[in-house]
Order: C-alpha cells, then structure tokens, then sequence
C-alpha cells in the first residue's frame, strides 16, 4: 500500500458452525484491539459458513471494499477447510507444496508418537506468493500475502492458535503499518451512577484529538475505557493518558478502585496481604458468591480464612450467635441482623474483618416493606461496625452481584482510608 | 419471493459500537435461532460502522448477494444513526412522513412527563412501501419490506427491544417463510467424555434427513443440542425428537442429567424439594462457589440450610469438627479430610445431606503428590458417606466449576439411585 492511511480493515470469519446459535466469533475483538493499538481501525466484520459459492463471494466482496483482509478459520486438513483454496481461486493464484511444512506437521505427530493422517497434506499448500506464518499450537500454518494492492493474512481459527500466531508472526510484520503509538488504560468504579460521572467528568472529557474514552456501565461497575494516540511517541501517548488519568481521580477519588484493570476482589486481597489482615464473611443471600469472588484470587488463602452461608434463621442463631429475638424483632433483612452477622462470623473465625450479607435476591421472597433488592451489608472490625442498607435493581444474578460488590467496597474503603491515616 | 427455499438470509448488524473490542453482537444467535425454528438458514452475518459509504457499501453488496436482509441498529434519533436514510439511497426510494408514528413517539414521552424532543422527529420518516413494526419497548419503529425480489426488515439494536419486537411483529410475517416445522431440545450429561459419548453414539447419529445434532462440551458439562425438522407437521417434528432422545437416553443413562435446559443446581433443588430432603455444603477450594450455584436457584431457601467455607485448617477443625490429626496425618487435601467435612457439616446443620470439596485450584499450591487439580468431593447421609477422587484440568475457574459439578453430581445420583429404589 502506498499510504499508511489508506488501509481499510476487514475480518473475514469463516466457518459454518459459526452461523448457527451456538458460536460466537469472539476472536475479532481481540484482534480489533491489536489493531486499535497500531491505531488501525476494522471497517467491516462478515461472518460466513464453508460453502463454497458463498465463501468465495465473500472473499471477492472483501477485496472490493477492503484492502487488509483477515481471514480466519478454515485452515484445518478436512473437506470443509477450503479458505486456502478459496481465497486462491478469487485472487488466481496457484497453490504450492512446500515440503519444509509437511515435515513440521509430520514432526508434530510424531512427536506424539502418530503418524499424520492423509487429510493432513492439505495443510501443506500455501498460496503462491505467500509467506508462512508458523503454528506453534497447531498444524494449521498460516499465511501473510503482500500483493502489492491488498494485504490478505489468514489465521487458524482456534483463539489458542490465532493469538499466539498473531503475537509472534504478524504483531511484527504489521509494525510498517502503524499510524501512531497508543496507550490503553482502564478505571474501575464503584460507588457513583452512571450519569453521576458524566455530570463529574464532563468538562475533562478530551477535545485533545487522540484521546478516546469509552464508558460501559454494568450494574455495580462503571469501566472507563481511555485509548491514547500519539504520531510521535509511545512516551507522548503515556503522558497524555496519565494527564487524564489524574484529572480524573482528581473527581471521582476513592470510587476509582483500580487503574489497572483489577477487580475489586483483588484489590482487596492486595490491601489485606499488605497489612497483614485477615478476613472471614457470612453470607445469606449472596449464598456464598463473596467467598467465591474472595478465593477467585490466587493465594486468598493467605487472609481469607472462613465463610459462613447462613440461609436459615437458625444457622444464623447456631453458627454466627445471631440473637433469635433480634430476627424475631427486626427480621432476618435487616441492619441489625446484618451487624450481628459481621460481629458473629469476626469472632468466631477470630479474623481481623467480618463481612455481612443479608437481602432478598427475588424473584419472590418481597413484601412492600422489604421489597426485592433490598439487602443489607455489614462490616465489622476491632470493636465497630458499619451498616449499609441497599435497594438494588435487576434479577437474581445481578442483585447477588451489587451485594458483594457493595460489601467488597465497604471493606476496600476502611482499608484505603485506613492506609491514608497511617501514612499521615 | 417465489419459491420459498430460494431465501438467502443475511444479517446486517449495523453500529461503530460493534467495530471496538467492547461490544459483541449478540442478537444475531438469538435471530438465527428463530429463523431455524422456521427450517431457514442464515447464509452471512456482516458489521458494519455508522459511516455513510461504508455503510452503503454494505447494504449493496448484502442486496446482491441475499434476498432477505435484516438490518439491526442505526435506527435512533441522532446524526449517526442513518440505517433508514442508507437503505431508502440504495433501494432507491423515497422516505415518508408518517404522522401517525410521530404522535406515537410524542406519547411515549408525554406518558413520562416529558417533551419530544426535534431530533426524534426523523423516527417518524419509513421508506416508501414498508410496512411499521410497532416497538413497544423504545421510540424507534421497525420496517418491513417487501420489494418483490427482496425482504427487508429493519429492526433496533438494543435486544429488549429488539427481541419482543420480532416476537410480535416479524414472526407472523415469516410464517409465510416456513418450509418445515422443527423442534429444538437440549440434553445436559456429566459424568463421561466427549469421545465415550461420540462412541455410545456414533450408529445413532441421524442418518434421517431433518435430524441435526450439535454437541457442544464443556469442562465438566456436555450438551447436545438437537434439532428436528418436519415438512409435513409439528407433531412428526417432535415425534422423531422424541425417539431419538429414547435411544440417547438407552445408551448414557443417568449421565443425562436434564433433557429440558435444566442447569444441575435445578435438577438437584427439584429432587430435593420433591423429597423434603435438605442439605447443608463445607467447602474448601472452591470458596464458596457451589453454595452460590445451590443458591442460584429460586427458592432454594426452602432446602439449603448451611454453607462453611473453611478455607484454612483452623475452620476444617473449629467448625466442622475435622479431627487436627486427620489433617496432620492426610494433610487438608484427603479423602479422610473430604469425608469428615461432608459429615461435619451434616451434622451441624442437621441436614439430610452433607456435601464436601477439598482440593487444589492452582495455579500455586500443587506438588508432585498433590498436583494442582486434584480434589476430593464427598457426601454424607445418614451414616454413611461416598468420597470421590478428581484431578481436573483448567484454570482455578475451571477447576472451581468441575469440584461443584462434580459434587451436585453425586448428590444427583445418589437422589435419583433412592428414587428408582423408592419406586420399585
């Protein structure tokens, strides 16, 4: 291509299975963000199956409309793997026999101990012109073909494949084709709406060319998405994100819990390792979805000691010494059983933070008092605790999700705060 | 259309949205499911941005290669969305003012308290010849048009409205489409393979026409989806279904574990309920994760009393009663230690049933004895227990998933064993 500029991506999906309800291409974003990080931009994405007619229409509308085209999928040595072929015939070109790729396909079922099966040849055949673009996960090669107008890279389809060919074969290769160098960040929220943050933010939001924000919110987690591009240097591009970045936090403070792109159940262990803390949690409604966030980080082992899942009143009173006239009084929903939990499940576990759960996830269980979504979550430490009373919106899933979410934060910020009074 | 199979159907999802790593269309398997419902397939699925040629481009090239397009996205009240505008240009046809739509979308805000406003006018514009699809759910119309060659629907991206709108609206419509009439069912199984099931099968697998199966595995969890077309009726449609899952069923038994969608955590909580049996879950490795599937069932307060998440030594002793010299002996990753938590827990929570994890998740804490993997999952009833022993491949979240699976599982069996027995 005579102009970096000039490229027009489009990811050409092959497969047939790929058009029925059961498949999703999940490979085209992460090649949209490899791209994006060149800042090259994907113009189209087509999705279709193995037949013949139909593939090769594809193709051919493909080199109409795109000049770098990535084909993926296809690759594979039975009947039905025909993209090689296909993407031949619209470009008349031969296919070649390169006998260096038999003998590493050969090579790769020997070394567990097959011999390759017929079918597997195909996969020997490159387009004429081609370069190959090795397999280390597979025996499907891949191809990266220069014809002077278009640029055509096909992949395996297996993201196992795709990714580690893409990193190691064509990452390279495709660095002739980069416009600017970029940075990509992401902020993680709790704490704060949607449209709280807009109204927060507003005024920062870049006019700066080159700086991209983009905001997905899902209940109980906003994610500040931030691309930055710079013609000149990585450096610059640093710079520019880390400008925003700081303005950013200037606003929102301590909702942000991560610039990293952590959870918050890994900030969290984080904090407690680094004090030296442990924690234990009793759970009602969450079912025990906050010990399974908890010890989804590798090493909880080392704070979380315990967790209680206490779904009747009686566990409540048996395991976490709840008093029953205080479920009989106020319900098993509400701030002050939520306390008694955190205190309860602290002692007994003898950790240094209890975390409590109470609420009604739905869908059926609300009264008008205490309606679905209401939950109470509870932090105890040291002889204090801390009550807050939620009404989240959604179903089961998502309800159960704000909850922990909510107590996890409770927790993040007693330590943030406590992390900020100890360096005074 | 002519003849009824000379359909070619291509979905057009249109929005820059779908060109960033962040958002995947997911309309698109919900749209093929219902057009495969009718016996039609789904020949190409294409993205494209809010860009006017790109977006024109895309709407030729989709004209000349299908006869029944549906175009999703770009039907909203701003500048970029231009869907209308794009294929009015292409088809050449004029766009019309529609009184009756604009009142419509003045209600919907009137009933909010709000005013229109000017931008959502352009929403009452539809290409001359098409038909209105109501949206009950948002302010954008859908279009229906029929050209004679061609059928065009245009529908709006966000799926809650989306969804019920092809449901009111376009169904109806495509009845006219139908070739044949089909049947979709899903068969759950753990418990064997992949390749023991593709061996069970293999002389049952449909030689029939109008039979298709899609297996679809997963750590821990196998489906097959099948799929059954009649020409002549629903009824023929079901029947063949019918005796096909007969047959599956003949061949792997109880490893079926749900022939209606059911997740196990389902099956289980009917079981349970079914016998006014309850259970109580101690857990290690898996933190709190198969109390939180237990729990994801609705109504599952009515037989799950208790979860311990005994993530150190400690709690194993503290709470469930796990004798210090078990562990000392065993160590905390044991059939003996899996055993008496299972009991412990029975005990404590005075349930019909204990069910117990202890295991490694990785991807630190394995040596060459005790591998990353290995997990022993046990049950106990009455006084006597069954302990199993596992070693799982995967990550932590994938071992976490199969130590639950595998746990509900031996409670599945054992309810199902006591059932026939019961029966008998």
């Amino acid at each position: 291509m005579k102009n970096k500029k000039d490229y027009k991506i489009e990811i050409l999906a092959i497969g047939s299975e790929l058009l029925t309800p059961y498949y999703q291409d999940t490979n085209s974003l992460y090649l949209t963000e490899r791209f994006n990080d060149l800042g090259m931009e994907v113009f189209y994405k087509t999705i279709v199956g193995d037949d013949w007619d139909n593939l090769v229409l594809s193709i051919k509308q493909a080199l109409d409309k795109s000049n770098l085209i990535v084909g993926m999928g296809g690759l594979g040595p039975t009947k039905d793997d025909r993209t090689r072929e296909a993407f031949a015939t619209v470009l008349q070109r031969k296919l070649i026999f390169k006998k260096t790729i038999l003998k590493k396909i050969e090579e790769r079922f020997n070394r567990r101990k097959l011999s390759m099966p017929a079918v597997n040849k195909k996969q020997a055949y490159i387009i004429n012109g081609a370069e190959v673009l090795e397999n280390r996960n597979g025996t499907a090669p891949g191809l990266w073909l220069d014809t002077g107008t278009k640029i055509i890279i096909l992949l395996p389809g297996p993201p196992h494949e795709l990714k580690p060919m893409f990193e190691s074969s064509v990452w390279t290769r495709l660095q002739n084709f980069r416009t600017d160098y970029s940075v990509r960040k992401i902020l993680k929220i709790t704490g704060l709406t949607e449209s709280k943050i807009e109204t927060l933010l507003t005024d920062l939001y870049p006019r700066e060319p080159g700086l991209k924000i983009t905001t997905l919110a899902y209940p109980g987690q906003i994610e500040i998405h931030i691309t930055s591009h710079s013609k000149q240097s990585q450096d610059l591009a640093e710079k520019k994100t880390q400008k925003l970045i700081k303005n950013i936090l200037k606003r929102l403070k301590e909702n942000v819990f991560s610039t990293s792109g952590e959870e918050l159940e890994a900030v969290i262990g984080r904090l407690l390792k680094h004090k030296t803390k442990t924690l234990a949690t009793a759970e009602s409604c969450t079912g025990g979805f906050l010990g399974h966030r908890i010890t989804n980080v590798p090493g909880s082992s080392n704070y979380f000691l315990h967790g209680v899942v206490t779904y009747s009143n009686n566990a409540k009173m048996n395991n976490l010494g709840v008093p029953s006239d205080l479920i009989e009084k106020h319900g098993a929903v509400s701030s002050q059983v939520a306390e008694a939990m955190a205190k309860g499940i602290r002692e007994k576990a003898q950790a240094s933070f209890g975390l409590a759960i109470t609420g009604i996830a739905g869908p059926t269980g609300g009264t008008p008092e205490k309606p679905v979504g209401l939950v109470y979550t509870a932090l105890a430490w040291d002889k204090e605790t801390e009550v807050s009373k939620n009404l989240f919106l959604g179903n089961r899933e998502t309800i159960k999700f704000q909850s922990s979410q909510k107590a996890l934060d409770m927790l993040r910020r007693h330590l943030f705060k406590f992390h900020i009074s100890k360096e005074d």
